[in-house]
């Protein structure tokens, strides 16, 4: 099968099919996506040698398993479920976990993928296809949600109205709090808007301005100094992106302001097929490019524009 | 009256006795202690030049007040009780506040000192007077708990045997939970033992070894990577201490690892004293020597010396 490979630069190559192990299952690629996360490992970020792809959507194709004939997307984490950490609760931190893409597994820009039937959501039917690509990323700004109580009077800033602030900013949106979403490009904060985004750009930012909540999702050093500055003492500051190279904030800051700093990361996927079902949260205007998969490397450096959203890659044959 | 001056050096100075404003009474000092914030100043942290010290306890010498002829420790945040912060609970957040000894206001190591009688607590009889110093530096400590649900269930690790690591430590030892205290310096560690704290050093910590909550009371850069190598997917890291040379841990590590990180400051009086009457925290061991006031200059290069614990200045003439 044809495979994107990324062995400090990428090429397509031609791999043998994955042999499902036990509890797995054989995947027929759909859909998939460029996420931050693929142009960073790229970059250098994990160290990662191999398929890159974590966002997808496919067709289960293994005759004997239950799912056979199901159309899938697949929680990242893969993980052993007998460490203290998968047996308290924390399967996607568990200690001998491969992560599709990014971890020690075979990612999705293949032509199949093999997983663990356990990590598998079947798509309800209101779902387009392309739109299922949106689960994963969906479900890690639905996290910040299940991570942390934001209360309907408080006040939440987001910095970056990229691909993943949109997406939270969408997810914040359909709460009764306050939000704005601060970009410094006034290109992406108009886009916001269009989406129905409260949005600003950065310099309409006048620096007493100060929320309860601060979600840097900027993937930028420079975005979590910002918005530090702009949170509440006793605020919380939530951390969304990994950068190849990590900003290091003022401890001193944290300690006397008393802030909560948050690091946020994958999540469930149910609440983010459910908003996708529901149409309450509807990414089809963020999808600003489709290449089909042969055509993945062109599809990667139309990617790395930041006035691109999501590069969505069509596996149809 | 006789004051201890920092302005790039520490003198002892003859300056007037302060004229209470609107709403503050003036304290005759009894005792004062010095404080690792203290000695972080002189470095350069905050860039406060003033008269020095928060740690203390004294006499309220306004005869038209009712506090008069009473004991008194003091909070040491001075509030406008009007800003958005004061209104919302955060009244040690004070947008415009002074703090004793440390920001905008003259401190403890005087013969008198003029406060707002909010910030004053009367000191139960059956706590002995020296001990009353510790009110501040306990507070600190139990702000912890205030500010995070630790369960009886969790396991934490404390890194820093120092005063404030002791402290906490004391408290944690009266809760349910498995704790362990570290330091790298023996004697450290079983000084610690000999107050009944479970205490070990860093040398006898393995890199597996976890907990779900590490609260850093190091003062140490290095500490607080360290305890972030201990912590739990998941877990909390507590930062505890301020210091001219602030840390800067790796972001990437708190979004992988979804920790939480809280920063801790002041803490409130009341709960403090009530632990130090029951006598269920006696830090009376922790006193590493005694100065007469007009001493306070030999009383501060005691106080450097990392092996010794609290410093006491007796104030009674």
């Amino acid at each position: 099968m044809q495979a994107l490979f990324f062995d400090n630069r990428l090429s397509l190559q031609d791999i043998p099919v994955p042999e499902p192990s036990r509890g797995e299952v054989l995947i027929k690629l759909l859909y998939s996506a460029i996420c931050n996360t693929d142009l960073e490992i790229i970059k250098g970020y994990m160290g990662f040698k191999g398929v890159l792809g974590h966002e997808f959507v496919g067709r289960v194709i293994t005759e004997s398993h239950p799912l056979y004939g199901k159309t899938v997307v697949g929680e990242i984490n893969c993980s052993c479920q007998q460490c203290y950490l998968c047996l308290s609760g924390r399967r996607t931190h568990c200690e001998h976990r491969s992560v599709i893409g990014i971890a020690g597994r075979q990612g999705a820009f293949a032509d199949f993928i093999s997983l663990p039937a356990e990590n598998l959501h079947i798509v309800p039917d209101a779902i387009p296809l392309p739109l299922a690509v949106f689960t994963e990323p969906l479900a890690a700004a639905v996290e910040i949600f299940e991570q942390l109580h934001m209360k309907p009077s408080g006040s939440v800033f987001i910095f970056g109205a990229g691909k993943l602030g949109l997406l939270v900013s969408m997810v914040a949106r359909l709460h009764g709090f306050d939000y704005t979403t601060f970009d410094a490009v006034t290109e992406k904060t108009a886009f916001a808007f269009k989406l129905g985004i409260n949005s600003r750009t950065i310099r309409e930012l006048s620096q007493h301005e100060k929320a309860e909540v601060c979600i840097d999702c900027t993937g930028s050093p420079a975005g979590i100094s910002l918005a530090m500055s702009h949170l509440w003492p006793k605020g919380t500051l939530v951390l969304k992106t990994t950068v190849a190279d990590p900003a290091k904030p003022d401890l001193n800051s944290i300690v006397i302001n008393e802030f909560t700093v948050i690091g946020s990361r994958c999540g469930l996927f149910s609440p983010a097929l459910n908003l996708l079902e529901r149409r309450l949260v509807d990414p089809s205007t963020m999808i600003s490019g489709k290449f089909m998969f042969m055509d993945i490397i062109n599809a990667f450096e139309a990617a790395k524009n930041p006035l691109n959203h999501k590069i969505i890659i069509d596996h149809n044959v």
